[in-house]
């Protein structure tokens, strides 16, 4: 498949895989929010561990009115080695802030990255598939079926970092870094890719007049989102220097359903630091051909996003702002 | 030694590590123009082999009326494997563009490395190191010598990339890429390092009017400047997508000599990537405080030099016309 990634749009199926996560959660109500169609959702560890995930998820899809929503828990492990714990100082002990939603549903038998090959099947050509977590849900589905490139219309990822910092390392971003032999798998495959990477990820943000509004709101989901925010809010704040956070998830959900249209998101060679030295996670994209504008490369079929509109904060708590 | 590195100045005496080279001929008359204490100069291979970064080397210093400085041939293979040819499609099959000089000189006995030790012992604390090729000499100066860092006042390095693509692959700069064990020996050594990279040399350039303003002067050494420049804008001009042309070894030169002052260099972690992955040969540099105005980290010694202030190019051509 050589053509050039297709465009967000928000009608066609979507499988979600995620590690919910509080900027997961904020991406999974903004889906529902924008009308996404929604098939399925797999849980990764990430953030926290892949059971736990699903938990938030089917808690979350239950107060969102889509209870309809199968979710299944994916890989607890990366490829190789073992879960290391997830990232409770970012996201609190349960992934969501601490914040307690009530108990709904139970996830689907079978892996996540069996429910992805199984909607890939079901809606051969049209599925898009949105990760939000470590790609091994997805690199376990390529393993599953081969033929999943061919079944699936386009990738979107969050994950990595092209030119900006990375957050785990250097230069290694966390779904990226906490496993890239996975990441090498998902990105090595035939696939259209959009990568909504630190580089734009960490320049969208929630203020604090963002997290108040919401706060602030009628609905249950806005103030269970506002609530989870301040463990977030309290994380970044030392980091970004003022109270706010990053909007890793909602922006790559916001790419994949059109919501936001990248401006700068050259076309270019990528590929996964998966080494044991200093940038193990880094993703490397070649974009020494940026001063002439970055002209398309023979084979390249990855979406490197490098910048988007301004005011994603507010578009997103707009659309936040809808929900019941 | 935890300080700081220190701020260029020119009154000091230098040590010149180099591989002769379009933009190397350019920082070495830079160098004279400021009337920098250029106390000896040691080729490596990079751009060329050793021995002909040498021989131009001893041209350049004849015709700039500096005869007198000493020039060591440094080391012909980096630390692991073998010189692989140089870049004469960047800087002509002689290392200047093709350009003949008259012959002048010859290289004093030992290697660039014995050359740096000797010196470094003769100004001991005051000795300034600038290197603009591979660091293979530095690295052998520190097998020789593993004192040096005490004796040296502190080093400038033009290579790197810190959130800039690099040049010879996606990730890294040639001077770093053709040594990655020597740049890992250096950085890694208790001294003082100022890194001058492609975040800020690919940003410094000489447009078609500095070069045609050089080929218009009286000098010859800004005539011989100029026609260097016509080979080194064939390679540059696509890069950049105008006739011009980056300034990579003169800007190292001048943040040496005190001639231009970053106005953004934090000094934070380095370290090299030496694996065999697809990072090899990067510099990464720890830039992840970057939204709270990089505060001091403990034991971090590199500057990493992010920007500079406009207009270099005319800095440069207005010191290179003074020139004889």
């Amino acid at each position: 498949m050589s053509a050039a990634p297709s465009q967000g749009r928000v009608g066609d199926p979507l499988y979600l895989d995620c590690d919910t996560g509080i900027d997961d959660a904020l991406a999974l109500a903004q889906l529902v929010a924008a009308r996404a169609d929604l098939v399925g959702v797999g849980s990764v560890s990430g953030n926290l561990a892949a059971a736990g995930g699903a938990r938030n998820t089917l808690d979350l899809l239950a107060m969102l009115g889509r209870a309809d929503v199968p979710v299944a828990v994916g890989a607890h492990d990366p490829l190789v080695g073992s879960f290391r714990g997830g990232a409770p100082f970012v996201h609190g002990e349960n992934g969501i802030g601490g914040v307690r939603l009530p108990r709904a549903g139970e996830p689907v038998a079978g892996s996540a990255a069996e429910l992805l090959v199984r909607l890939a099947r079901e809606h051969a050509g049209s599925l898009r598939v949105l990760a939000v977590g470590p790609l091994t849900n997805l690199a376990l589905a390529l393993r599953l079926e081969p033929d999943l490139p061919s079944l699936v219309q386009d990738v979107v990822v969050m994950g990595g970092a092209a030119l900006a910092p990375g957050n785990i390392s250097a230069v290694a971003e966390a779904n990226i870094g906490n496993d890239p032999e996975a990441a090498a798998v998902v990105l090595d495959a035939d696939w259209p890719v959009t990568v909504v990477g630190l580089d734009v990820t960490m320049r969208a943000r929630f203020e604090d007049e963002h997290r108040r509004a919401l706060a602030a709101a009628d609905g249950a989901v806005p103030r269970a989102l506002a609530a989870m925010l301040e463990v977030y809010f309290e994380y970044y704040t030392p980091i970004l220097g003022r109270p706010s956070c990053a909007l890793h998830d909602p922006l790559a959900a916001a790419v994949a359903t059109g919501q936001v249209v990248p401006t700068l998101a050259p076309v270019v060679p990528l590929e996964v630091d998966s080494t044991d030295g200093p940038g193990r996670g880094q993703t490397i994209a070649d974009l020494r051909s940026r001063f002439v504008g970055h002209p398309a490369q023979p084979g390249a079929r990855h979406r490197v996003v490098l910048d988007v509109p301004d005011g994603f904060g507010d578009v997103l708590l707009a659309s936040l702002l809808t929900l019941p």
